[in-house]
C-alpha cells in the first residue's frame, strides 16, 4: 500500500485498459441493491461495459444472488423496509464470499435516518463509497477538500467523490480526474452508474484505488466521447451507454487526465 | 383571481417563457411519489427543465424530502401501502410548509379502490390535478366539454386535461393548449412527465392556473420540436428530454397556439 | 391441434402478418406483473407494438386491471412479498376470465427460492412459459436442444426458448427462428419486452404456438432493422422501440426465417 503520493498519469490509465480489457472478457456478475429510478439505467451501463447485472432486493433470495456475483452494489437511492433488510442480508453474504461491495449513500444530506443507516453501513467496511459534495460534507462534517478527503478515507474505506472534477483517496494516495461533462449531471442515475461499474472494477482489481480511479475514468471519458454527438440529456442517455460498449484502452489512455 | 375569461394568447406565453426562465436559474427542488414505470423519465424531464428531483416513497424519510423541495407530485401509478402510508405524509409536509401539490390520478377509471383513494387525496387539496379523459369522467361522473371541466374546477383544484389539445380551468378562466405531437402518446409516462412539470412551475409562479398552462405549453411544445428529430416513440423519449433542456422562450412564444 | 410437424416458413410469417396488422388496430390491454428494471422498457414496447399497457402489482387492485385487459405477463425478475401475493391474484383473475397469461421466469436459474415459486406457477398452466437456456436448463433438468423443448411443452405450455435462434415448440410443433442480433442481449428488459409482446400476440390469436412464433418474429426482426441505425446499445434500445412502432406485414414477411 506504500506507493508514491502521485501516481503517475500514465500508470494509472494504463491499469485502467486493463481492467477495461479484463472486463470485456471476463464478464463479471454485479448484483445492484439500487433505487427503482436507477435500476435500468445502471443495468444497461454494466451491459454495456460487458458486465453481467442482477437487481433483485427481495430478502429471501439477494443471498444467493450476491453469492453467485464477484461483487455488490447498495445505493440508498430509494429505501424501504424490505429494501434495508435485504441490504444487511447482501452485506453478509458478500463478506462470507469475501467480495467486494460499494456504498453509494445517495441524499445523505436530505434525511437524517438515511445518514444514520450510511453511518451503520460504512461500519461494516465496504470497499469504496463513492458520493458527491453536498453527501460528503453529510458523513465527514467537513468541505470535500483534498486533505479532508485523504483523512476520511485514511481510516476507512477508499472514497471516489464526484464533482467537477473527480477525487479518489485512499488516505495515502490521491488521484484528480479531471474527465468528464456537464450534461453528466443532467442525467438521472449517472453517478448510481458510476457506482456500478467501481463495482465491476473491484471485481478485477484488487486494488480498491486503482479500481475506483479506472472505473470514473471510464464512465467520465465515455461521458467525454457521448457529449460529441448529443443534441441534449436525451440524447446523451443513449450516447454514453455506446460510449461505454465502444470504449478501447488506447482511447481511454490517450483522454484521461488524471493528476 | 378575476381575471378576463380569455386569457390573451400573448401574455399567457409571456407568462409562461418567464416561468421557463425561471426554471432554469432557480432550480427548484421537485420530490415525486411515482411510480415505478415513470420514476426515471420524469427525473430525467425535471434535470432537462432545470430542476431537481428526488423520488423516495418510504414513509419514514418522505417528510424530510418534502419539507426541503420546493414542491410535490402526487402520482398514483403504482402504489402499494407503504407508497400510500408515504403519500399522507408527504402531503402533511407540503402542507406544514405551504408547498404546492399536484395530483396524477393515473388509471381511477381501471379500479374503484384506486378511484376511491383518489377523491380522499382531492378532498386535501392539491393545488392542480392534471388527467386524461377516461379519469376525468370517472372522478366527475360526465363527460370531459370545457363546461363539466370548468364546472369542476370551480368548486376544487384546478384542472390540467390532456387530449387532442389540452384544457385547463381553474373555474373562471378556461385554456385551450393546441400544442403536442401524437407520438407523446406513444411513450410511457409521458403525463406522468407533464404533471412533475406542473409541480416544477408552480413553485416558480403563485397562480395555479398560469403554472399548469405554462407547463403543459412547456412540454407540449418540446413534443413538436421532438417529433421533427425522431423516427418513432423510441427516439423521441430521448429527443423530448433533449428539446425540454433546449427550449428557450422566444421559441415557446412563437409556437403556442392557446385560445 | 394436428397440424405437421413443420409449419412452412410463409405461412407463419403470414400469421405473423395478421398479428401484427391486427395489434394495431385492435390495440388490446395487456397487464404485466413484472421487475421495476423492466417496467419502463417494457411498457414502451407495448405502446410502440400498438397495445396498452399497465402495470400495478398491489393486491388490492390488480385483479380488476386484470380482468380489463386481454392478457397477463407474470415475470419474476424482482419480487417480494407483495408481488407474490398479487401473481397469485392476477392468475386467479386471468383464469376467470378466461385470459392468456405468459410466465418468464426470470433468473430462476439464481436461486433455488424462484425456481420452486416458478414451479408453483407452471402447475397452474400459463399458456406460455418464454424463457432462456439457463433458466430452461434448471426447470427442465436437461440441455434446451430441440427434442427436450419439444418433450417439455408436450406436457405443459408452450415454450418459447431465447438463444442464438429461437425456439418453440407445443409439443408437436416446432419452429426455429434464427431472426434477432447480437445487441438485443446488451439491452436489460429485452427478453421480458419480448414475452410482454407474447402475451399481446396471444390476445389476438388463439393457437399459442402460433402466437408464440409471431412475438418473437416481431421482436426479433424488429432488433435486426434497429442495428442496422444504431451506433451501440443505447440507440439500439430507442432504435428498436422506433422498428416495433414502424414493423409492417411486408418487412415481416419478407425477412422471417423460420424454420
Amino acid at each position: 500500500m506504500h506507493h508514491p503520493q502521485a501516481a503517475s498519469r500514465q500508470s494509472v490509465a494504463q491499469s485502467a485498459a486493463g481492467i477495461l480489457a479484463r472486463l470485456r472478457v471476463r464478464r463479471p456478475r454485479v448484483h445492484c441493491i439500487t433505487n427503482s429510478v436507477a435500476q435500468n439505467f445502471t443495468a444497461n451501463a454494466l451491459l454495456a461495459a460487458g458486465c453481467l447485472p442482477s437487481m433483485t432486493a427481495s430478502a429471501e433470495e439477494v443471498g444467493y444472488f450476491v453469492s453467485g456475483a464477484q461483487g455488490l452494489l447498495v445505493n440508498l437511492g430509494t429505501f424501504d423496509k424490505e429494501r434495508r433488510e435485504a441490504i444487511t442480508i447482501a452485506i453478509e453474504a458478500a463478506r462470507s464470499n469475501a467480495l467486494p461491495w460499494v456504498l453509494d449513500p445517495v441524499f445523505v444530506d436530505r434525511a437524517p435516518t438515511r445518514a444514520a443507516f450510511a453511518r451503520e453501513l460504512i461500519a461494516q467496511r465496504p470497499a469504496v463509497i463513492r458520493l458527491n459534495h453536498a453527501e460528503f460534507s453529510t458523513l465527514a462534517g467537513g468541505k470535500p477538500l483534498p486533505d479532508a478527503v485523504a483523512a476520511y478515507a485514511r481510516t476507512g474505506p477508499v472514497i471516489g467523490l464526484s464533482g467537477e472534477s473527480d477525487l479518489v483517496s485512499d488516505g495515502e494516495r490521491t488521484a484528480s480526474i479531471a474527465n468528464g461533462h456537464p450534461l453528466m449531471a443532467r442525467v438521472t442515475a449517472m453517478g448510481c452508474a458510476g457506482s456500478a461499474l467501481v463495482v465491476a472494477c473491484l471485481a478485477m482489481e484488487l486494488d480498491p484505488f486503482i479500481a475506483t480511479v479506472a472505473a470514473l475514468l471510464i464512465i467520465n471519458i465515455a461521458g467525454e466521447l457521448a457529449a460529441e454527438k448529443s443534441a441534449g440529456p436525451g440524447s446523451f442517455a443513449a450516447s454514453i451507454i455506446d460510449a461505454l460498449y465502444n470504449l478501447d484502452g488506447p482511447t481511454l489512455i490517450d483522454r484521461a487526465k488524471v493528476s
